[in-house]
């Protein structure tokens, strides 16, 4: 199978799973238990957290919790930061972040969602003039899961802090997170990242918060783990996963991005014109080229590409009940380009051959509805 | 080393993460998405899911919602159930619930805790005498995490029902699942387990509910898996560990409960009673003695015995930093009971020799204070 949905999840790192291993038939502890073993699982958590922090950010500027998944690590920042007021999103986010924004309307918040360039990015524009001085959280998608597409979050936040000082600015990072090259500038107070895309495991996600955000509160309350901000015994062999998958991303982040921009762009070269249209747009996310074929329905190929060996997404994978992508819809696309969505997304042990080999069939499932 | 721990945590059973493998290695797609390999994955989750259920409950009247862990759990079924008016609990419960039941205090609603007899269990009548037509919840451990006390949940559910038809009635049933036989009572609406308690990972839990009780809220919002009741893509390999530790657990549930109840007292008996005075019933969970050797510190002795080869506990290990376990408190022991407490838990993997090991390493530790 080549394996191009990795915008939905990846394949565990081999890797990694090796290195991790240790933690289950050996180091198998409770970190917070007091004898050795425990101590050397608790260890593991803070070299895990050490490094996955600093990767993207200043130790000295940001700290690192733990959490189950992405969506679980964006409801507890927007149910904490999010106050009475308003709270300020885009019409681009993952679910995790639009229905908590949703929920938020049944806790005095009024939420507010900012509409979208055609390329899948935030209007930059409109997004400001929602804010004003009774927003207390805004809240911007970095990598587009829907599109690749990449809102500038650094510029964004400092505008947003010059217009509303007190707001907090958050960011989805599940889709960059060691998949581009960034740092987390000082005006962002929260940023969201999950394992599962990048070679780790679905179970375990982070919560990067800026150290000035003094009252980040606990979405889960226990035993005090991480600090008191995520109780429930630690997922030990999970992070360990995130963490050693991470090391190898993190390695060659740089020319693993440039060698998948250059797939991405050949995929598309090799993708029939006349059939294709691209919705991602050139400057966006290495890993992610989103195409339609007008006329099809993106579920049908797929499955047809899943039936000659090749599994690709047809948007964001949380949201399959629904018939059309709700983002995509707000980049203001007509049903039928809406109807054919395609998403390819790669991952650096994916080849200039599968990529290649994977639109010949896209070619061939497509030319096969004929028209 | 000899691993009498598995109150805090178990060692991940070697069979069921073979069997688990393949998730990791082979069908590691979304479950979410269309194609062939998302719907395998879906299809383990529905599979595990009725395994997971009927060994405890009638699946026509019940159904579960996989979460991250117990505590997760246990937080989604408080904080969805415990409505304006009062919420009663134990002061035996786990921090998971204990510390969400303070946090009502902040969301209007008064928690109430019942007083424990000296062995854990909670005292029956005092707790019925909290019980109001103000309140919306009950919620009583089903095997105490410190002591292994059994609480008759069934008989309390139907009398609370008796005194407050409107109450919902729960369960933390994280030290019960897979180690004692019982099935669910009509009368309990939400029931909590963890994987990790019974050979499974850290990781993955479930909430258990009562099909009577509909208004059951989610506590993470997002991609709306697990039917809307708990988004975040679902952790397959965890769930998948879950189900195979659990399938192994449940083939030799009695025969294991007996054999393990032999082994308890046996390491009872194999300690020296000058030294040590005990603080689990006799009817309690087979997997758990609790003990206590005034004039010793737990802590110092639970050093001593890893640098043996032994691992047991001193209580509940989400506990660790403060200097008394507060359970064991509220059965009113001294402090020189509460300085000494260690808690042995065993698993079906552990043999009678480990156990008189144990305790000949027990016994000279504690001897070494001198005294």
């Amino acid at each position: 199978m080549i394996y191009l949905d990795n915008a939905a999840t990846t394949r565990p790192s081999e890797g990694a799973l090796a290195r991790a291993q240790h933690y289950l038939t050996e180091c198998y502890y409770n970190p917070s238990a007091l004898y050795g073993g425990g101590a050397e699982a608790a260890r593991l958590l803070g070299e895990a957290r050490a490094f996955l922090l600093s990767r993207i950010a200043d130790p000295a500027r940001f700290s690192l919790t733990f959490t189950s998944c992405g969506t679980e690590a964006d409801n507890q920042a927007i149910f904490s930061a999010a106050r009475r007021g308003n709270a300020v999103t885009t019409a681009g986010e993952h679910a995790a972040v639009s229905e908590s924004f949703k929920e938020l309307k049944n806790r005095g918040v009024e939420p507010r969602f900012a509409p979208l360039h055609k390329d899948g990015s935030v209007d930059e524009e409109a997004l400001l003039r929602l804010v004003d001085e009774k927003t207390t959280l805004v809240s911007v998608i970095h990598v587009s899961n829907e599109t690749g597409a990449v809102n500038d979050i650094a510029s964004l936040a400092r505008r947003v802090k010059e217009r509303a000082p007190r707001a907090l600015f958050m960011s989805d990072g599940v889709q960059a997170y060691g998949k581009i090259p960034f740092r987390l500038s000082k005006d962002i107070d929260l940023y969201t990242v999950s394992a599962h895309k990048i070679g780790g495991l679905k179970g375990t996600g982070a919560l990067i918060r800026n150290k000035s955000y003094a009252g980040l509160c606990a979405h889960l309350h226990g035993g005090g783990q991480e600090g008191g901000l995520r109780s429930g015994t630690e997922n030990v062999f999970g992070i360990a996963c995130f963490y050693y998958a991470a090391q190898e991303k993190f390695a060659s982040l740089e020319a693993d991005a440039a060698r998948l921009k250059g797939y991405r762009e050949r995929l598309w070269e090799a993708l029939d014109k006349e059939r294709f249209v691209r919705l991602s747009p050139a400057d966006g996310s290495p890993c992610i080229l989103t195409v339609s074929a007008p006329g099809t329905r993106g579920e049908t190929v797929q499955r047809m590409l899943w039936d000659r060996g090749v599994a690709v997404g047809t948007g964001s994978a949380c949201n399959s009940k629904k018939p059309h992508s709700r983002v995509l819809e707000a980049c203001g696309y007509e049903n039928n380009v809406l109807d054919g969505v395609l998403r390819v997304s790669l991952c650096p042990s994916n080849t200039e051959e599968e990529v290649l080999f994977a639109a010949e069939k896209l070619n061939e499932a497509v030319r096969s509805f004929g028209g």
